[in-house]
């Protein structure tokens, strides 16, 4: 990850601490990688907004040949169908209720728009809100494989798109998120593999009703790698992928190379022996990380955040010749990268050379139902 | 807490979930009860507006009595500044680099600014930023009580104190942050003493090299409580009273009938047994928590979310009556408030009736360096 030290060399003396740096040929790398992957296995990308909730980053992603966006709320489609995506999937079970109805009814009118079921009553919900014109809102049905959030049983799918079928609304497939794949490689291919079979038979239960799944769904960027083309998947949903992070490192779903986002922060105090504190605290990462993994690392040292406040990151110095002094700027790279688009307004861009820089904006920032 | 479901019961029909709200009356009896205490102390109060950036919010801790605000970063202080903060302590240890420098010197032409150092560094960079006009600008000296964060040793303030009036700046006083003291209320009260003494120990350094510390400036919801008028505290900074939350509730530090915020959830799935997914994740309520004491509570029940996602929170039913269905919309309590304004554009104002309902923005939410 030196490279992310050097880029913050080049750039240091024209942005304010704690700042988000995206590198943009390394994330334009994760991008065309992932499609080119997905291209070879004959599955499309739709990748998930969540991760940067811009609208550049997201055009690149259709450029480089994604069919669409998924995104994780009403709001977040809304920025992005206002600035011209016409493809989104909202790939959450979406209780339309209050003036999510007529939001829900307006974005159908204006985009393909697919959301997320798992129950009778959502879809008697979204029914409802799209009044007289049920069929301009597909239903994609979410099924569980493991994870024990949200999704109905694989085997009553059809059940759902019957239901679905029956109000107008246009069952259009099945999706399910691998979540409980995030403990090693092991892990994520028993998620992967549970993923395939729970979507093979929701599929089998749609096609038991007489419905055609045109679109077969799954996660994520720390499964993906295990999909084929024998599989029913026809589509995937990964987010993190477009930056990476240090847990994605961690499961082995990145290199560390790969990473494309970090938050570069001053070093503005030392007292205490062996440890700085530098201005990247909660606010900037979010608390993602544990006392045994830290809260984010520092590119190209062992060194890892211990704790953070919410404009504090506490940084333990390791043996060896990383010792910055106060006023030093460096590198923190994000356990999970995604709740760092939460607190900026926007994200600093550069390259690996560091010369250049843009500020694009966090559009869907504050967009969070 | 039973009054915040009281409340969302009535709001319901007019918000769309997840959504901030903020009980007004229940607000306002926190800023006047803590106004109250420290008059009767004779301690200035000066809110941390980290809490709810919010300028509306900000106001009426200075309708109330409140000397100035503390903010935690520039921007913040730029935003209130811009609506009329006229006096403003940034309880720092700021870098000034880059644009930080004329950001700086900009706020201490326009407003009474105060800013924390603790290192000569700093005064250095701080003093360079203020050019012809240092003494426009007072250094507060950071010194640490036990926290181990930033904060110089307290018998030093006075030679850091000496190099900023040495450089034009204009050393006001001491401050410190007991952080220590987030353990129950023994913690706390060791952690108040800590600081007490510390601050006495740093207000003596001053005076050794003939600087009056016109501003002896302490921390923090916690340990407010064991302040008294023979202290050598002037002031204190407190930024989570406002509002409250679960974890100053387990400290001792609120009661539950005195937490102002909550976030309105629905519930969109119960597949899992004993078990519902709600809208509510770690976009809005930021990872704060741990699998012990979950990341976020029901109020008015047991119900804790044992595990949050980016846009799902997993909510465990435990026995009893709470059993709320698809489409429910339920009050989560956050374990840590601060973070939560980030995610949000504004908070839902209402009152215990949830009759009225305003819209605040969060003024200064993205404004994060």
């Amino acid at each position: 990850m030196n490279q992310l030290q050097r880029a913050l060399d080049a750039l240091v003396e024209r942005i304010d601490t704690p700042a988000p740096i995206v590198l943009v040929d390394v994330m334009q790398g994760n991008i065309d990688r992932m499609q080119g992957f997905a291209d070879q296995h004959n599955i499309k990308v739709r990748p998930h907004v969540k991760t940067h909730k811009c609208v550049e980053i997201g055009r690149r992603q259709i450029e480089a040949g994604a069919v669409g966006i998924t995104a994780g709320n009403v709001g977040e489609a809304e920025v992005f169908a206002a600035a011209g995506f016409d493809d989104i999937f909202l790939a959450y079970p979406i209780w339309a209720a209050g003036s999510k109805k007529p939001r829900i009814r307006r974005l159908a009118e204006s985009v393909r728009l697919r959301v997320g079921v798992d129950n009778v009553a959502a879809i008697e919900a979204l029914a409802d809100a799209m009044g007289d014109e049920p069929d301009r809102l597909q239903v994609v049905i979410e099924v569980d494989c493991g994870a024990r959030r949200s999704g109905a049983p694989p085997e009553l799918a059809g059940d759902l798109a019957l239901a679905a079928r029956k109000r107008g609304l246009v069952p259009a497939g099945v999706f399910t998120y691998p979540g409980h794949g995030c403990l090693g490689r092991d892990a994520r291919r028993r998620a992967a593999q549970d993923q395939e079979a729970a979507l093979a038979t929701a599929v089998r239960s749609l096609e038991g009703v007489g419905v055609t799944a045109e679109v077969v769904s799954a996660g994520s960027t720390p499964t993906v790698e295990f999909s084929t083309s024998s599989s029913v998947i026809t589509e995937i949903r990964p987010g993190e992928y477009v930056f990476g992070d240090l847990n994605n490192a961690r499961l082995g779903a990145c290199a560390e190379d790969q990473i494309a986002l970090f938050v570069a922060g001053t070093v503005v105090s030392d007292w205490v022996p062996d440890q700085v504190i530098v201005d990247v605290g909660n606010k900037a990462l979010s608390k993602e990380g544990s006392p045994e993994i830290g809260y984010g690392g520092i590119a190209g040292t062992k060194a890892v955040l211990s704790k953070v406040n919410e404009y504090h990151g506490f940084l333990p110095l390791p043996d060896g010749d990383f010792r910055p002094s106060v006023g030093s700027v460096v590198p923190v790279v994000p356990n999970h990268v995604c709740p760092v688009v939460l607190g900026f307004e926007e994200l600093i861009v550069s390259d690996s050379t560091g010369m250049s820089l843009e500020r694009w904006p966090v559009d869907a920032r504050g967009f969070l139902n």
